[in-house]
């Protein structure tokens, strides 16, 4: 057996064992009694470390220069071997008592951050938070060590695979300039028009779920390969051939769970989408957290809350909850594209989020840095709030202790969301300019040629190039924060 | 770190991907969709393979003999490495390259055997059943070589550790005897009594489920740390903190699902109330399929086929269904017990059911050793049917293509069903005669005092003795087939 095959056989057994821990984290969320937490906790943690093990055992390294010496690979073989070198070498790099270390002090910090919330009391977690920087500190210098990238970098590469700080800076740097006056011009803009009507509520949940599983279908969701089902926090989970999407209900508010469904749709499409030829090997894996944010951001922002998929959807909403002045398309458009200064990223509009974003991505690094003390959190976020979003926080469960990501380690996340935003604006502009029809077709409510097109551009390229190169080999140019501000402009100004 | 301590941690490992193995089928048989099912046995092969690699490792064989040596070791954890060295000893025994035949073999001849039963073809799935056979003779050679057991012996000692085949056959030679005579007797008493009356049909689904539900909380079927699903075949799995019971739920009849419930539950309950300081480890688990079985069987055939517990159930139908004459207590007894020369197995009554599992374990051994060739056991399963059930199959569907066991390599397993039944007689007698309160808290529906007698003597005590030791512990006199039919006499001659 070759080199390379001994590894594709290592990685095929570390896939499945992802594939068995993201079920049970599903059953987890959705089904599992009180009484399992614990049972799973061990079945979660043994399922994680033998991955570990496997990615980092003493015959890797060998085997990975052996086979990529192999002079015969082809180039989907030569991309498997290069994610394979890449997994290997971040998990390589950072010692089992530090990543047991750090995993610790998540859990710990996690726990404190759900009450120091609930408190509004950022100094009650402070100290846990800052014992949770400082390990993902050394962790992301060791990691950058071994792949010659600084710990910022090290960090974003976890989580999108061939960013770097530098490229950040240059995409967002035109955002940070150009989005105060946009909001501002927005709600200018907004006032003017007649202010939106809302629907009379409740909204049955059983009414609820059979809409959007009918909008599901019309999106393509392949229910032969996929659920959806109800958890306190909505994701998309499981395999590429057996899909586990969530959301939760509200009673008062039709919407965010319907959009939460589609948002989530376009994660599980992309899963599904992937190359079945190369299931449970790396480079058959999703081209990390901006393009997967991409997908659920084209069918959420780009397609459904636009004028035409809004004016398929109005007779069905009808249909589903009775009638009611507010099921005009126009009247629909206007609640969907509300736009308004708030304090809560989740619950931000379209053009606001990005402030969202610019705000956290402004302060992590100085935070990992340690220029930026724990302790000075609150008055920085504060500052940058007044200077991102126009509005200061009341208190810090409206600031900086609303998100959960810094208190569980994930530092250098944020930015994936804004860049999977500019890369939806230009994968669905390069769509539309490719096949043309798909404008009426969504209007239709028909996603079938869209999916089609993504499929062929995006979910079925897995892993085979870095990120940058599938957006651009799918939209003919590189990524560009231009055609993202066009499309909030066109959206918000000119509509 | 000592030897002990080392192979503790081995084997919670094992334990904890068990478990999540367990979960993973519950998942499959409940939730999966269709597309998920090549993903899913991948994902349960990589677990069941990694079990085998911890379990046959090289060091494991000195660990053990260094543990054994240690002198302080507690007789709890004397037991566990006992376990252990039971465990590792019979999976070192068979050659991988044998393990995979086998799962091979069993896999397509099952699949075979799910048409020829269809098709009442026995011929057509004759030659796969024979090479199974052939491996399933190989692998029990091999394991009866290293653990000093005949290959039957060792068959059985896979499903239940310490049974053999003496044992077996001196437990089944007074039912042999019995058997025909009792079946002739309690139809010639049923003959004489009033036909009893069916209810109306249809049950409605939802409130079979309540019903299953009320009845399940009755029981003591912990709901925090478990749950009832519905499946194809119902089974009881999950782990002893997270118990996943099934059931299916026919329209026409409310009662085989009810007491399929009854029968898991009593399944599950043996799991919650293991020993939960040796969670994960092999002390900590069931004490075998025949344990296991008496169980189900105290709480199904035992409790809830008595005429006390009918009487507590009998309001409860009304309730539920509306009333009916049929939920008259007497008649509902009449129903429970009705005795019947049927074909199939799994449909049978208390009374004939030993009688299926004889005429099984009457030709496995021959099957085993090459005796009966595969080709005569048609002719062979229906002399015996005739003998011991007084009826001839009409066709192999109604004879030796009913049960899934054999086609699927479970050869040794059949006799911890009526094992299970006598210890279920014998147990049950004991704690009647240790607290006789227990007789009308039946009739309350109030099973507490019972289950904290059931845990105190069987479920905490785990793999801590061998099988007849705990049976004769708890009852105070060794397993005896006497108590068994002394049972039987009483409920289906003498009431």
């Amino acid at each position: 057996m070759s080199a390379y095959q001994l590894l594709q056989d290592r990685f095929k057994r570390i896939g499945a064992l992802s594939g068995a821990q993201s079920m049970l984290y599903w059953d987890m969320a959705t089904m599992m009694p009180p009484g399992g937490a614990e049972a799973r906790a061990e079945q979660l943690a043994v399922l994680q470390v033998l991955q570990h093990e496997f990615l980092v055992a003493p015959e890797v390294e060998e085997q990975l220069a052996l086979a990529e010496a192999e002079a015969e690979l082809r180039p989907w073989e030569r991309a498997n071997l290069r994610e394979m070198r890449r997994l290997h070498a971040e998990a390589a790099a950072v010692p089992g008592r530090l990543v047991e270390a750090l995993a610790k002090a998540c859990r710990r910090c996690e726990m404190q951050w759900r009450q120091a919330r609930q408190q509004s009391d950022f100094a009650a977690v402070a100290p846990a938070l800052a014992e949770v920087i400082a390990l993902v500190r050394e962790a992301a210098a060791a990691r950058g060590e071994a792949q010659g990238l600084s710990p910022y970098d090290a960090l974003l590469n976890q989580y999108q695979p061939g960013l770097r700080a530098a490229r950040v800076e240059a995409l967002f740097a035109p955002l940070r300039a150009a989005l105060p006056e946009l909001i501002e011009a927005a709600l200018g803009q907004q006032a003017a028009e007649p202010t939106p009507q809302r629907p009379q509520v409740p909204f049955p949940l059983d009414r609820q779920e059979s809409l959007a599983r009918r909008v599901m279908q019309q999106l393509g969701f392949p229910f032969d390969q996929g659920r959806l089902d109800t958890s306190m926090h909505p994701f998309s989970g499981g395999t590429p051939d057996d899909l586990r999407i969530t959301t939760r209900w509200d009673q008062a508010d039709y919407s965010s769970a319907l959009m939460g469904v589609i948002h989530e749709t376009g994660h599980a499409l992309y899963e599904a989408g992937l190359p079945a030829a190369w299931r449970l090997q790396p480079v058959g894996l999703a081209r990390g957290m901006a393009v997967h944010e991409s997908q659920s951001l084209l069918l959420e922002m780009q397609v459904c809350r636009s004028p035409a998929f809004l004016s398929f959807l109005a007779p069905l909403l009808a249909e589903t909850f009775g009638s009611d002045p507010a099921w005009d398309a126009g009247n629909l458009f206007r609640l969907a594209t509300r736009v308004e200064r708030g304090h809560i990223r989740v619950d931000a509009d379209e053009v606001t989020y990005p402030a969202h974003v610019l705000l956290r991505y402004g302060l992590e690094p100085a935070l990992l840095s340690g220029d930026l003390p724990v302790a000075e959190l609150p008055a920085a976020w504060a500052e940058a709030a007044r200077e991102l979003l126009g509005v200061e926080p009341p208190d810090d469960r409206h600031g900086c202790l609303q998100d959960i990501h810094w208190y569980d380690g994930a530092f250098g996340y944020f930015p994936t969301y804004t860049l999977g935003a500019m890369a939806a604006a230009q994968l669905y502009r390069a769509a539309l300019a490719a096949q043309p029809e798909i404008a009426e077709d969504i209007a239709r409510g028909d996603l079938s040629r869209l999916l089609g097109w993504l499929r062929a551009e995006v979910h079925g390229q897995g892993s085979l190039l870095e990120w940058e190169a599938l957006i651009e080999q799918a939209s003919g140019r590189p990524l560009d924060s231009a055609i993202y501000l066009q499309h909030l402009r066109a959206r918000y100004l000119e509509s």
